[in-house]
């Protein structure tokens, strides 16, 4: 048995370990956990050699950070890995034979078909059939899927057309920096140089900056945010597109979603089912032009939803719209993995 | 016979007023009329009271903003309203009855049945039915339908989805300065309260600020830019949806554009059409994973389309993707009234 499972079984406050506390979600990785009261009875924090030493504050304490290596996971329970794809493939499964349970944020596991890939709003229940590893989705994907579950779940959907308005937190601490570096240079009428992301970003847009496939012209992103929706919702079939995009946003995303339903399903009756899903707030104040905004998003748990209307170029009134905001870093990321390791002690 | 047709037969050099000149599609119509080398005989620039007496620099010469009102619009040839709705409904009639023909940037009048609504690319011929006033679209439609229409031409768009990514400037130069000192604002740390805007504006996104039909859910700008696509498409029943949304950016909107096609037509198809296709350039470079963008948009004559793709959600590879980027003011506005107006003359 691994030692988290013995931990769980014998009710004993796990060890916690976050691989890469020092990045964007690692520091709300933290917070989530101090916030949820998560039970532990340490939290390791571990990240590049490079960051080794500094000290972060939990629950009013200090916490030295330690360096991600073999022998830091040891007599870890549970590890929340957020150090990027190539840091998870190294040290996940290390982690693995230390005993931990893994609940990893980068792509590198979602697709495997051993590894879970969950949202709890969704699928819970898929978090028992581990190996070890438990796959935290891309963050386009929670924040699009969760509102969209109890849509799916009554009504079937058919194809989903998703595109998105991407904030710079998905890119890293760096890119928000730089987001606010160049906004500030761009402003004072001073040149600056992209360092962080390919593109200018003060008041701009750009394509995702993920590499893009030359066969379909999808970029990785995109390809992430269709699989994995399938894989979440256990629709292998599901027909799906995303065009993902960058907007010069600090940390919530937005997305416009376009479904067809198998059986249609009034605005009416779409917004009375997402007023009662879980992780789920329906904001869409047709009267006062109030819908979800990435600034109403940011550090609370909820998925916004509204702009909830039938799609008028559907003649059947088998499609909706609708628009969503979440924050990026944590229902896209910290808060997600949080709520999949707290289904794993309970 | 009006002044206008009067000028035009005996190829005098006409009469050209601004109505709105101090505004941010003004100073741009003055931009395009200069660079263009519009052969005009006087340049009037109208406003509100509260702008008369200033002046502006056209082709060297400062020239005084009157005010607007019937005296002024008489001896005028050509006259470009951009005032908004009240205005051009207010003294659109009254420059006609002066023998003057009008270009409408506002959309008081696109929807008339009367009314040639015109991009030059697509619908050119239209202009000769004028009687007296023709409107200039939307920008959105203006900046969706030019890259569209080869397509369209060529393979039969069935239906479209529109979700678009649109500037401030569309909300007129006070929303412009509005987000630079929102963001200034949030940058410093320091409060702000919007005027201009219903929103906070600063690494925001909100649905467009139009009014809402409690009806259908759509506000006001996408009902335009559904309506006015199908008229300068001359195809009242072509299917179109679009979600309308405010990201902060100057002065270039972007469209993720979603079609579906009578007749497929594969990505490189699609992109050697556009390649020739007028008003039109095609930024599509994945391997640089350089697309259209706002920075690259702005303040250039043509609509950056890129982002071709098969839509993967539709297996009978009737549906492309694309991702349009085009100057508001310019084409989106001032260009295509300019456009128009030299047709007009032509």
């Amino acid at each position: 048995m691994s030692s988290a499972a013995e931990t769980i079984r014998n009710k004993k406050m796990p060890v916690v370990a976050i691989a890469g506390a020092t990045g964007a979600v690692g520091v709300e990785l933290m917070a989530c956990l101090e916030q949820r009261k998560f039970p532990l009875a340490e939290l390791r924090l571990l990240a590049s050699a490079r960051s080794a030493g500094k000290t972060m504050k939990f629950r009013g304490s200090d916490i030295a950070v330690r360096e991600l290596t073999d022998g830091s996971l040891d007599g870890v329970d549970v590890a929340l890995f957020s150090a990027g794809g190539a840091q998870s493939k190294r040290f996940a499964p290390v982690a693995v034979r230390a005993g931990a349970v893994v609940v990893d944020n980068s792509s590198a596991f979602r697709m495997s078909h051993d590894v879970p890939l969950v949202i709890p709003e969704i699928n819970a229940s898929a978090i028992a059939q581990h190996k070890g590893i438990i796959a935290n989705p891309n963050c386009v994907a929670i924040v699009a899927a969760t509102p969209l579950w109890p849509i799916h779940q009554r009504a079937r959907i058919k194809r989903l057309v998703m595109s998105t308005y991407q904030a710079a937190s998905g890119a890293g601490a760096a890119a928000m920096e730089e987001l606010g570096e160049s906004t500030r240079a761009f402003l004072e009428g001073r040149a600056f140089q992209p360092k962080v992301l390919p593109h200018p970003y003060a008041f701009n847009v750009f394509s995702h900056n993920t590499k893009v496939d030359p066969e379909t012209g999808y970029n990785e992103e995109e390809i992430k945010v269709m699989n994995e929706t399938r894989k979440i919702f256990g629709e292998p079939s599901l027909r799906v597109t995303a065009t993902c995009v960058r907007v010069p946003v600090l940390r919530a995303h937005c997305i416009a979603l376009n479904i067809e339903l198998e059986t249609p399903l009034t605005p009416a009756e779409a917004r009375a089912l997402l007023a009662s899903a879980p992780g789920v707030r329906v904001v869409d104040e047709l009267e006062r032009n109030y819908f979800p905004m990435p600034v109403d998003a940011t550090g609370i748990d909820e998925v916004l939803v509204g702009r909830i209307r039938r799609d008028l170029s559907d003649p059947t009134g088998h499609s909706l719209s609708l628009f969503v905001a979440g924050d990026q870093l944590r229902k896209g990321a910290a808060l997600n993995a949080v709520q999949i390791a707290e289904r794993l002690l309970s």
